[in-house]
């Protein structure tokens, strides 16, 4: 049992913070899926596990080389960051993988503010098999609890990577990588135009769409059609038609 | 100024119960975003507008055949159901509209949960101009709070009907529209087989998808095709993209 005084929980209720989050490249990973979704793809960086007093770990999860710490329920309970706590909270390591921007397919997500929008935007990114997701300085933490549940371990599938996005676009089209900008005052998509082997696909904030000095970095901005009375759509389901139509539509002939 | 004693306060509070909404068939409809789509959208069913003492009327409302009640702020903080309260509630009447079932377009949602889910699909649907929504029994209240604020006014745009999705595919048949159930076990969507002038769309649960039962009403299961690691898609990106290859796929080529 840990007090709560112990030096160990004081730095881990810290991480409920974003810029403590960012000065101990480290993040709080709650519930037992999520868990186990690092406990077997990504090990490596599981430091510790904090374990409410009535929680029993799983017989197949190998920790052996992680610290596993059982606390009281007044303390899981602080550390928490959910409303029905399921008794399980994971310490990870973050990391900043030096991505070597390559050909391959981007989603470049601009000042979108909902911690849910962001986490279905990278797990939708992962779905569709894409090589990164950058943040740009906009952007909500990508490590924020509610960010981390909506995209459901997707964190451990792809890189996710705060980074300037001017700067991304610049290494795109050093690459030859076209790069899509989603828009209202884009053009309407064409069927069939869609499909490309390599692209980066910049998608933006809820109420305002990415930055026009972005968009106007852009090789093209697109638009769904939309024939109801609705003026937008949510960024994450835009993003998913729009990824369809960069990326799977070219699958879905096989 | 209304007192907390005040009958109507009452009233008005209990309409952030499921029940009480289906009891009075009357919801709230926070924010003056929402608020200002249903005063130019469906003036009709408004029947009270409430304000924060603070709060200024925009002059171009027209609300003369409308009740305006401003209340105290503490009156008006137990009213909302926001953790940033805006300064305007709507009181709203439901319509429970008598669809009659056509040729048409339509989603059907079983089971969905979250009620930001439940708002997106809303949203989504009036994005593509479909004829009506129906709910299952199973779903979230369409006239939650947070299910309103997610769809974005489209409540107003097109009929949102809580009914049996096994009565609403039976419907379906007699007037030979196809019925798609969305579900991980179905075929891979094929490019350009979409594109349909009639369609029924059913998507589920966001953990068990639809009921098999229900998917076995179906004239075809469909599934989105996938390459990453993710074991599926949030149920609203999903919806967007089946949506985009049953319907605006076709529209695309205009």
């Amino acid at each position: 049992m840990v007090s709560m005084q112990n030096e160990k929980v004081k730095l881990w209720k810290k991480l409920k913070i974003r810029k403590w989050r960012e000065k101990e490249q480290t993040y709080l990973l709650e519930g037992p899926h999520l868990v186990q979704e690092a406990v077997f793809s990504a090990r490596h960086l599981l430091s510790a596990v904090l374990i409410d007093e009535a929680f029993h770990l799983p017989a197949d999860w190998l920790l052996d080389d992680v610290e596993v710490y059982q606390v009281t329920h007044k303390i899981f309970t602080e550390l928490s960051q959910t409303e029905t706590p399921q008794g399980i909270i994971g310490v990870c390591k973050m990391v900043q993988p030096s991505v070597t921007i390559h050909q391959g397919r981007y989603l470049l997500i601009d000042g979108v503010q909902d911690p849910g929008n962001l986490g279905t935007l990278i797990r939708t990114a992962d779905a569709f098999g894409l090589d990164a997701v950058f943040l740009g300085e906009g952007c909500v933490d990508g490590y924020n609890g509610k960010t981390l549940r909506s995209a459901q371990g997707s964190h451990f599938h792809l890189p996710v990577i705060h980074r300037s996005l001017f700067d991304v676009v610049a290494e795109m089209k050093k690459h030859r990588i076209p790069v899509f900008g989603s828009s209202l005052q884009g053009e309407n998509m064409k069927k069939n135009a869609g499909g490309k082997k390599d692209f980066a696909l910049i998608v933006g904030n809820e109420g305002n769409g990415a930055q026009p000095e972005l968009l106007a970095e852009t090789d093209e901005e697109i638009k769904i059609p939309m024939a109801g009375r609705a003026e937008s759509m949510n960024v994450a389901v835009a993003a998913g038609i729009l990824l369809y139509w960069l990326s799977a539509e070219g699958l879905a002939t096989e």
